[in-house]
């Protein structure tokens, strides 16, 4: 794997890369000491890569009544249950790193069931693995568990779209082999 | 449910819709008949209605080796799998108006084992199926597998990100209660 | 598939028919346009055709504290569990039609938890899930909710024998790749 | 449980029984030494113990390119994948006796895998596995292996007939909490 | 499988056996008319042997609150639950020997759900049912629900380590196809 | 939880420990820094101490034809299988340390099949899997594929023992609500 393919498909960057993607690849670098490869895998077609990271964006560091680090926490533990190592890698160091608690990432990759957590939290993630093991059986009690542990409407839309989405990447990312940058494992430790 | 409140949760729309949502939503009734539910379901937050439509029109309505048919195969065989009933009737009307073979979308809204296919198309609903179900399983041979059977590598990616794609939208479908608009039951029939 | 081959299996159908056969089937093209191919399937012995039709219609039109489209109900929930293609286009219209509901059709065949059902119903398809996916676990309390929701002990047999029917039928069907006639397709639309 | 409620249901028994049950009752206490309990659960009603008698005996003693010790494997396999205590006691019992090896009818209801089987064996009860667990997924290769592997296409109908019907007198049997005729216990040790 | 094959691996037995084994195996012998063929199986590494029968000897047999026959209900429920031959044959024996009442034996080992049982007693097999089948979903409230059965906390942890032993022992029985002596089969009937 | 209480039970350590005990754990302090909670877990039994830790020396640390590495990986992935915290943690640590490769540890913590493996290794966990997610199914061929890829019989029987050893020891741990000592986080990043 290189910068050019980071997956396992053969497919070519586009050249030159448009001049707003050179522009945010050097943000990355610049604030993260690395462009995460999920961007590089979908620079062969740079529009794609837009719509992807606007959603991204707007997910993950948008406003919401989740913390970033919640939404972090839900992002590795739908993808631990997907068991996805592209995301577990990189999300896990973001929890790692937002929380200052390296055993929370730990916890989360490995069985969130064992993590500490509080009341609201673990009936966050509680939703999620359903939504994530069998989304077809969830049902209105479900919701309303998330409303009587203090979440929004709003907020149960963002949980929703959250693992939603991560429920996508991690397939994504798996289908094609996508490997994570070697920075993150040392992240946050 | 009422076009203010198309899901379970208790979500108001943007008043007044932007001028472009509203320009959107008058296309979508001029060309469809009816604002598909899901848009409805965004219009509490159009940023996010935009994004979402930006990636699915791309997947679904872009360029690609993949005809727009075979993008609802991929559609309804995944929500299939996740038991999404929203998606599952919004294209498997797709399949049936697009294929005009009612018996195909029925096929595949039930066991897409037993549908009409070319040797093709069944490659690349295994491979959709072992993406949904088990997406930590999948490895080189099944890539490998895809290629044998007619697809490039570039094919390979529209699979696995139409696939990725219903497993986000199939979970916030079944996540916030999302239901159809009635007009797809018929349709295509 | 012919109508002297309505499966995957080479058998040959008894020929001449028993007179009583040929008329059983006269009446089925008379009242419902088509002799359906489950029954085309067992004519290669018409004995075993006798029993299971003998079974078939005790179970699913004769007396019964459940209704024929309740009854249709469990038959197309069963089907969809166990992904039967025959089963549920066959009674996927039957549903269809005894309701004059194409949408209740439709959820029962896609995921039966977001039909519109009553109380009653709703106990009645659970216990008939858990039948269906795991019956060794069921135990006093599942058959006392269904009590609790209002079903005799008399019900409760029934509901139970028309669920084990078509996990039966639902197995026979994709064993020898049984095709329903495509008369079903466009009924109670 | 008495000989009045061999189930878990509270139905009473036709009183008093037509002439036609109480001959097979009489028969089945000569042959057997007692009625079995499946057949005492359906006197509350004796047209469809008729059709229940009618498809088993067709089905377990009638003709057939299958021995009846190969067909009571088929019972006991699918019994043991369904974990159905009624079924396993009682064709636990007749494996044991008709092959006049205890161990034959223990690994059948312990794993069938281990069992000493011919090929053509193993190659029926592989059939019988997937058509029990997964039914949706058989397809021709599945047939074609069981050709293979010596059995004709009837043969195919009758192996996918027997395992079918233990699918549902499985359920039937867990879902009434059928109990076993303690006698059977100790039969062909 | 003789003697010195008890497996279907080809491991020659330690020759001569040291003094200490030779004499446990006739000690075996003599109180139970064979030496277990697991014993056997160990016997290519008496080191090994020495350490398995130290376990072994006081998870079944030392102080416990768990009568012994208690503990080999845990062990066929487990075994069961995993399918091994091997251990549900010679512990289906010793449930039938302990307990007096075959049917006993004959439930642990086809649904454990159906044995008559104390309440205290099916508390402890529906935690040793969640260990074995999703062990990373134990919490407190399963832990809880033991105490409130009447069990101990020293209890819980000799029902966990009898239940997480079988566990091992299952799998190492059948990964290797470890063959019971043909004696447990009758012994207890 | 303390160093009394390195579970969620109750149970108090034998007081004092017996020299032999006092000794072992004052040798894990100086060699490895710490006294992994497993053992002060078992301190309050400490003759299963004892047996515990014999089975545990011989299988990790005693003569085999697989290295220390390799018995650690099947440690990990079988504990990743399980999602065992405290096997994750502190094995997840001793893959880091022995290989020097980071990746490597995180790679089977996360999903196996993505870590780089000889083809040696990869038959050796395509084994264990199937040991710790089916053990019922392991037949010859699976043996077999374990000799031609270059194991030998007795290193198939230590690869099932450790994979055994551990089936047992996750769920002991996740049973108790082991925790990991904090020490194992940041060993070997």
């Amino acid at each position: 794997m290189t910068d050019t393919h980071p997956t396992a498909l053969n497919l070519a960057r586009e050249e030159p890369l448009p001049e707003r993607t050179a522009k945010f690849f050097a943000i990355c670098e610049e604030k993260l000491g690395l462009v995460p490869n999920v961007l590089q895998a979908y620079a062969h077609d740079t529009a794609k890569l837009d719509a992807f990271s606007a959603m991204y964006n707007q997910l993950m560091l948008g406003e919401s009544g989740l913390t970033k680090l919640e939404r972090e926490m839900v992002a590795v533990t739908v993808s631990a249950l997907n068991r996805c190592f592209y995301c577990l890698v990189a999300h896990g160091a973001a929890v790692r790193e937002l929380s200052g608690k390296p055993e929370l990432g730990e916890a989360l990759v490995m069985n969130w069931r064992v993590a500490e957590l509080t009341d609201k939290q673990r009936a966050m993630l509680t939703f999620v693995e359903k939504m994530t093991l069998e989304s077809h059986r969830v049902e209105e009690p479900d919701r309303q568990a998330l409303r009587d542990a203090g979440w929004t409407d709003q907020d149960i839309w963002d949980i929703a779209a959250v693992a939603g989405f991560f429920n996508m990447s991690n397939r994504m990312s798996s289908a094609v082999a996508m490997r994570p940058n070697p920075e993150y494992h040392a992240a946050g430790r």
